[in-house]
């Protein structure tokens, strides 16, 4: 089944558009998970199973972050091996992984990704270009999704350059993709919710491109504005990311509850705008 | 000790700017080792350990790209941590890992690298900019290489973009690392060496940067003009890597001595035109 069947699917059926950004912070886990299971990787494991059985009505994917197990080294590795088992079938499982390389070394990273992991869809950074984004591209059934316009205060140090004619770089990237979307059918965009006029931007450029959207929440992104943007025409998919507000919108005993609750919640709130 | 200077030292006692790439595709072993050890991890490792031997007197410093173990999964990941403990104390390991996250994402990356790995240096993607770069370079002890001119085809598709002022993308980032090697000694810059004429316009952007340069050998990139244009005004450090034309140097019995006959070859040439 294609990544954007199995994403429609799932968005319809949860009734959501709501991306679960799973970037275990240890420090920030619930204080009865630590008591229980330490600091380490067994307690971040705990956590993600109860929060993904909690949110597994109402997410409509999940994206794991890679930095958050490879702090752990190999064995961060496995667990976010065994973090995607968990998720259940019916749910694509984003990897959230940024990478870009030349040719022969990006169709190593997407055998690791599209393989070992078995991730549904991966974010890739396009600053190498066409040969380092073609491997990715070349799993027809899974997503990619290209870094376009990130969410963080470093996004205007190079994305909003203004290029010649005084297109900005991220539109540029995003002119790029929608031209690679003829003949792929599995690319997306990343578009960042902290600059709403931006994703307007975005949506021009790239009309039916799938959008996955970070940076509302704990980074401060109006929700609203992102949703009403992102719908373009409307019948362009996308989804919003959320991890920290989700992740720990409880820290007693009952933060799964918590954590459920926010995600419905959430999901919610899109579709009234929607 | 600082990367630099760790770098100089093991440059100076081995008369050597060869950088080793460690980019093990099992594919193309001897056939010697995958008589020995099969077509899997073990099989790359004994090949690496035995390369290593072999080169470390006339590698400056050794580069293994993540993206060759982690197609193995996590045990690819142990493989790798075995691989940088195999390398001499006194040759810096630059691992080669492109990441590129927001602030909380990149400490975390920073950490499996630097921590985790034991990495002396790291590549990085400065798409997503200052605060994805700054995790990374609060590790002072550590070489951050940011990826400003790549190699590959795909260099052309966005690096090579004018902004304003006529200024190429990847000016703007040599310009931008020059700012930023004034508050942080270790970081440098991926220069690719497959069009020598833009290594002299980083050069001329960023006068002192550390270079780490590949594109040389497989990749088609002229060996004395690429040292000519990064030795700039003859003080700046400066690496070029070889990865294929020094791993599989020879594919009999004695891949070994021919592989370190390469990386000897290729270091005199390099001092020839210095």
């Amino acid at each position: 089944m294609h990544f954007l069947d199995k994403l429609q699917a799932s968005s319809q059926v949860r009734n959501s558009r709501v991306c679960v950004g799973l970037d275990p912070d240890p420090e920030k886990l619930p204080a009865v998970v630590r008591q229980k299971h330490g600091n380490g990787l067994s307690a971040v494991k705990a956590f993600l199973v109860d929060i993904i059985q909690a949110t597994a009505g109402s997410a409509a994917c999940y994206k794991p972050n890679l930095a958050f197990f490879e702090s752990f080294g190999g064995q961060g590795w496995e667990t976010l091996r065994e973090i995607v088992r968990t998720i259940p079938r019916g749910i694509p499982a984003i990897l959230d992984a940024k990478r870009g390389d030349i040719g022969n070394t990006a169709q190593a990273y997407a055998r690791s990704l599209f393989e070992w992991f078995a991730a549904d869809a991966v974010t890739v950074n396009p600053y190498m270009g066409t040969d380092s984004l073609l491997p990715f591209l070349g799993y027809q059934e899974r997503g990619v999704f290209v870094l376009c316009l990130t969410s963080n205060p470093g996004a205007a140090d190079f994305q909003l350059l203004k290029t010649e004619g005084g297109i900005p770089l991220y539109i540029h990237v995003a002119r790029k993709i929608d031209v690679w979307k003829r003949t792929n059918q599995n690319v997306g965009l990343v578009a960042g919710a902290t600059r709403p006029e931006m994703i307007t931007s975005i949506r021009e450029a790239a009309p039916d491109c799938p959008l996955l959207i970070p940076g509302v929440g704990a980074q401060g992104g109006d929700l609203a504005a992102a949703v009403k943007t992102a719908r373009g025409r409307g019948d362009a998919p996308f989804v919003i990311n959320a991890s920290r507000s989700i992740l720990y919108a409880g820290s007693g005993p009952d933060y799964a509850e918590q954590s459920a609750a926010a995600c419905s919640r959430m999901a919610r709130e899109i579709e009234q705008v929607v």
